[in-house]
């Protein structure tokens, strides 16, 4: 009997972008091969696109996943997808044709994880200005994916750096509204979804701060009364479900909480109070996690990159640590939600 | 002749905390009083309780700084202030004595500052609960010293680390009421400050960045639109007085243009905005300028440490820089303000 591998599927996103690149720089390394089932999805001719600029080499192995035992094969097994034409193909531009095969690849992926076919979904970047041209309905991928998959549960991106997790409970939204979009049930439902997250990524018992709105925490309501309102009640409310949650803390301290290594995870007010902190400690490595969505899907925390993008220069970690995230993720999924 | 020296007057701040401790580490560094002139203004009791506290010793020499000439004296001159008895200190806690202090000192320092006997003013740091039993009439010692020295010109408070400086354009405020209190003024106002004030620092041609205030600098508008209506246009008028300055940038890679060395201040529209970079960066060695009063005063940007006061285990870092900077400002003050 062999071991037990994840089966990760790999998408290229925005065939613009410096997905492609990133891709070939992944399984160029015997390793990815090694311990996981990969499973590329979408054009040949983009895969191979991507070995060029990257200037390294793997190969495809021609499978129908639906069909196909995918996992016993020779090399990187491949599904093919025909979404984009070669000379449709701009590098560092948004365009149509690029968003539409963007989405179809998407969607492929999303399929094949629904059915079981792979347990995991890594995607490069994608252009959310294209994915729009090519039919994004929603303000994020995220939300298609909610939609798409039928899902009615709670939803957030989560944001993790070597080991450090973020989620925010108000996201692209104008920085005056988030006080009026805080409220317990989401509150609640953003440290649940990043506890059970955590589980589900291996650590066993997540240490998680909650992070105040207003400078100093309110100072006792001198400045705002959040955190007394809603912020503290909620993590009151959370930590009688067995979580390990605590705050609001004054959120220009609560990162060094993290720095000194007494919290596995953040729980923000808004995007730019996790995303300052998250940014300064790596941002080239940081790792995005489409949380409450009921299958592992990763990805690179960094976008297209479109001014260096076919250059092959583009810094592999973040694409990397997603997809071991992923992999780690599938390993763990079962027992923690168990 | 000898090498002009900057004048610099010293102050306890709470005599509660760790304040008197630091003192006595600075002063017992050779390099204080061989660079600079050191006025210690204060209750000599209390210079010798931090002295006790850090188990370092430095001499005091009695000067009247009204009449004496207290620069050629053999050791630190000490201008005596009876402020508090010493069985009136209680370590480690907030009190009516040590706030009353704490004021008394931080007046007389003003005086000083005034006539012109010193040229800069270093606290050790304050309790603002401890000063408002002590008489403090205003929201922090920064707009006591405006009103105290009748200046009517804009103040904030400006932070600084190795060389990179942030300031604000709102303070301690309610985060939802951030968008009604940035307006052109204070911006413009906030630019040119932080422009000025480094300028008193020695930096010949300040680099500026502005951050913006919503998430992705608002998305063309899509998450609030004070990018486009306010800030942009105040960027704009304050690059028209010669200024170096950009923006808004989106606050999450705002503090990477100073990790890149391509700015030397960001300007900030909001508390935790630039706090919880700067703690990120090195909350303790940070140092607090009281930006736009017409003197050189700076303070470690780090509080009076209850916990820790009295055990001799406070790190003298940010005071330390905090007294460097006040010497630089003094040596380039007046040739910035020609």
């Amino acid at each position: 009997m062999t071991e037990r591998k994840p089966r990760i599927g790999i998408i290229p996103g925005d065939p613009s972008g410096i997905g492609t690149e990133l891709i070939a720089k992944l399984l160029s390394d015997g390793k990815v091969s090694n311990s996981n089932d990969v499973l590329l999805i979408g054009d040949r001719h983009v895969f191979e696109l991507g070995q060029a600029q990257a200037d390294k080499g793997y190969d495809l192995y021609p499978v129908d996943a639906w069909k196909d035992d995918w996992i016993n094969v020779p090399s990187f097994a491949h599904f093919e997808n025909p979404t984009i034409n070669p000379e449709e193909i701009v590098i560092g531009e948004v365009t149509l044709a690029s968003g539409t095969s963007a989405m179809a690849n998407l969607n492929l992926g999303l399929d094949l994880l629904r059915q079981g076919i792979i347990e995991a979904l890594v995607f490069a970047p994608f252009n959310k200005e294209a994915l729009k041209l090519g039919g994004l309905r929603f303000q994020d991928e995220l939300h298609h994916m909610k939609d798409y998959l039928n899902y009615k549960g709670y939803i957030t991106e989560l944001n993790t750096l070597d080991g450090f997790w973020t989620s925010r409970v108000t996201s692209h939204i104008a920085l005056k509204e988030v006080s009026g979009a805080i409220n317990e049930t989401r509150i609640i439902n953003s440290i649940d979804l990043i506890n059970r997250t955590l589980k589900r990524s291996g650590v066993k018992r997540p240490r998680i701060a909650v992070a105040a709105l207003n400078p100093h925490a309110g100072d006792g309501g001198n400045f705002g009364t959040e955190e007394i309102d809603v912020i503290a009640p909620s993590v009151k409310k959370a930590a009688l479900k067995q979580i390990a949650v605590d705050g609001p803390w004054p959120s220009d301290t609560v990162f060094l909480k993290y720095k000194n290594n007494e919290v596995d995870a953040i729980v923000t007010m808004y995007h730019d109070q996790g995303q300052i902190a998250l940014k300064l400690m790596g941002f080239d490595r940081g790792v995005t996690v489409l949380g409450g969505i009921p299958y592992p899907i990763t990805t690179a925390a960094h976008g297209t990159a479109f001014d260096i993008a076919g250059l092959g220069i583009a810094d592999i970690g973040a694409l990397r640590n997603a997809f071991e995230l992923a992999g780690t993720m599938v390993m763990n999924w079962e027992q923690a939600n168990g």
